[in-house]
């Protein structure tokens, strides 16, 4: 296909230091030290920039016991980096890329997050993103002073609120109020400070916050809700959405449902990009790459995957035989409809053992391409052309080999095709993702 | 004088980025546009590493609000990046100098708080030192939800219950909790993995942290406290203090109370160090040093200036003569003895103007080393003999000629008395300081 100047797709990395994937420290090739190792990390987000990605998207928890210990004891994915000091400390080994932090809403203040967010949009020089989380493992209430988790609809309704008040901040200063003359002595022009004064109902926060308009206005605001409010406060407010469809039919159904919310909530839907969540595998053949996916999974203890399986299937199972397929005669349970019929068709789809399932589960479920370059981006270009997608957030299965497969591979073709950018064009992230800079609701531009 | 081995200063450098005085701004040959350049800020840590500082301190604030506007409008001191998000990207510039960044006790969650200064720790190779301050200013308070800030001792005991937390959740996992072991799968032993469950009348943590024990088992704590409840929470958990005396006499004074009260709290007195934080200003004179300072203090602007010297003495002093002396019949008020008295005097000592006066104050009053490098020299050697200090907070006039006199020009001299390293002998801060690791409360070394 030759070049064409039509849409390009987005990609950012969605990363854990050793990777999305619990058995993914035991493959081979693997570094199973890269949560405390900067070295690893730098080299991961340096190639990244160098395929031109979008964004390095750090993953993040806020407690270590959101598993049983019997997974925990297997699992690399909750002891690593704070976000933003790791990002940060990022911003200065790399210049364009985008740095996307996740933090939340529920065990946070505003106050804070405006402006760790702020300075890192300034060190980075227009680089950071915010990955609004209202946090949903109730162990983090218990590291944060609360016996009871927030409840969902609470933790939405104050996440709305919270991006006002983040918002509201970040607009404190007039991109002109720092004037710094040196003969008159004003280092600031008092009328270009906004005092916010918010007053809701769960927030109080006076401001103004104490540092300059990010440089992005705001950094880039990214979601990733499913749910019923997570799509409408994504609709209302998200940049980036970051949604886990299971298929194209799928994707195209919670694109135009969200496109939709967002144009009836008044705002330009083609500055929402929607970048579904997928774990890219490449292979010489489709069955190598299947090859690879299997391997991997076998990686994840079983003590960890038949838990998983146990929780999609809503029963315990742990007496399943593990070399033979799902039992027919599975009892109806409580647990979500979705979930547990996803699970039995994906094990019929994929002719999959017991163990191989739960280690799936266990592993990372979810969307996948897999095979060669050239058909994955087939594949992602009817994604793009047919409205399932502006893009992906792509995972990677381990590291360093499962992204040196993507940048050294796949992204050439999809640049041969010109389905993504050969090189940045701003150097904003804002600018990557065709997103305008926001007007600061406070003050109009002196022109 | 020849070289000895005995004990010699150790040096930190308390900055702001344009100064913490108020009028460094203006000064000739300084950066007005530091608060936002890092390029500034890379280069003067830069030069304190390669002079062999012991650590690069940054002061930090909650508001902007903290002073009146008219005093805003004239001052750079507020509005920056934020400590962890400056002092990790800093991290990857530098090798050896430790990285101190202030955080508040009262308005933030012990849980961030540990695991924050445990990331900047691993990303720094060891070099990281908390600042515990409980925030005076009142202002802060409406940033967060609170319309009455906490009072003294309330914020005090606060700080003590949320020191033994913050370290106890450092403490989460031994030091060799993470065997990482391919073949069986076991990444971290659930053995080694301690979950606090800190119930106190202030904070009620579960844990455990997560992220793996810092490299410095924790980082440097340091403290500023002078008032009885500072004195005695530096004395119980301090391993760097850093104070205001006047002048030696009060510094002996204030040393020999905070280490009794260390001895008396079961410490090893060594394992305070005392480091008043002075104002260091090199000429080839003293009286050309003399003037440089006052060149500095008349870039304060009166409105600011004025308000600093009412405060000072508990009265209106707008309406004084700015160009003579204070007035002799100054009324008795309610503001502190100590500040009243202090000012007066200072005023008589120095035969300053009220003009002069207020600026001083306005700008940054406190210790002040003044003079030729030979001199300051000798006095420090003084103030180290005498057990007045194990060291100094170094404050710099203005940057970055303030900053490169006393690298170029002071710290050879000291170096070359035997005062002042000439290497870094270990990698981290606690080697810098002479501190040992502290042992893990939960779990005893395996050999």
């Amino acid at each position: 296909m030759a070049e064409t100047p039509g849409k390009q797709l987005h990609l950012t990395a969605f990363m854990r230091p050793v990777s999305l994937h619990t058995g993914a420290w035991r493959y081979p090739g693997s570094y199973p030290d890269a949560n405390f190792s900067l070295k690893h990390l730098k080299s991961f987000i340096q190639k990244l920039e160098a395929a031109k990605f979008d964004a390095f998207f750090m993953a993040d928890h806020l407690a270590v016991l959101n598993m049983p210990v019997e997974a925990l004891k297997r699992s690399h994915t909750v002891t690593s980096f704070e976000p933003f000091t790791l990002l940060s400390a990022l911003s200065q080994v790399t210049e364009r890329i985008g740095l996307a932090a996740t933090a939340s809403t529920t065990y946070d203040e505003p106050y804070h997050i405006a402006r760790r967010f702020a300075s890192l949009d300034h060190l980075s020089d227009g680089r950071a993103a915010w990955n609004i989380v209202t946090t949903g493992n109730p162990e983090s209430a218990k590291n944060f002073g609360r016996d009871e988790h927030m409840d969902h609809s609470d933790r939405y309704k104050r996440a709305r609120e919270f991006y006002d008040v983040v918002t509201g901040l970040w607009d404190s200063f007039a991109d002109d109020a720092f004037v710094r003359d040196v003969e008159s002595g004003t280092f600031v022009e008092p009328e270009k400070i906004h005092t916010l004064n918010h007053v809701g109902d769960e927030l109080k926060v006076k401001g103004p916050l104490n540092i300059a308009r990010p440089v992005q206005g705001w950094p880039v605001i990214v979601q990733a809700g499913q749910s019923e409010p997570g799509r409408q406060l994504a609709a209302e407010t998200a940049e980036v959405v970051f949604c886990s469809p299971r298929d194209l039919p799928a994707a195209k159904a919670l694109y135009d449902d969200i496109k939709g919310r967002a144009k009836a909530a008044g705002r330009n839907p083609d500055h929402i990009n929607i970048l579904p969540a997928a774990l890219f595998i490449i292979g010489d053949t489709v069955e190598e790459a299947q090859q690879k996916r299997l391997k991997l999974d076998s990686l994840v203890h079983y003590d960890s995957a038949i838990s998983s399986l146990s929780i999609a299937l809503g029963t315990d199972a742990s007496g399943f035989d593990p070399d033979k397929p799902l039992p027919k005669d599975l009892p109806e349970t409580n647990a979500s409809k979705t979930s547990r019929e996803g699970t039995i068709k994906l094990g019929e789809k994929e002719d999959l053992t017991v163990r191989q399932l739960a280690s799936r589960l266990g592993g990372q479920g979810g969307l996948a391409f897999l095979g060669p370059p050239d058909k994955i981006a087939d594949e992602l270009e009817v994604w793009l052309r047919e409205g399932g997608a502006d893009g992906f957030t792509v995972t990677f299965p381990y590291l360093p080999q499962g992204l040196d497969d993507v940048v050294e591979r796949l992204v050439p073709e999809l640049q041969r095709r010109g389905l993504f950018r050969k090189d940045y064009e701003g150097t904003t992230l804002r600018e990557h993702l065709g997103l305008p800079r926001p007007e600061n609701r406070f003050f109009t531009k002196t022109t």
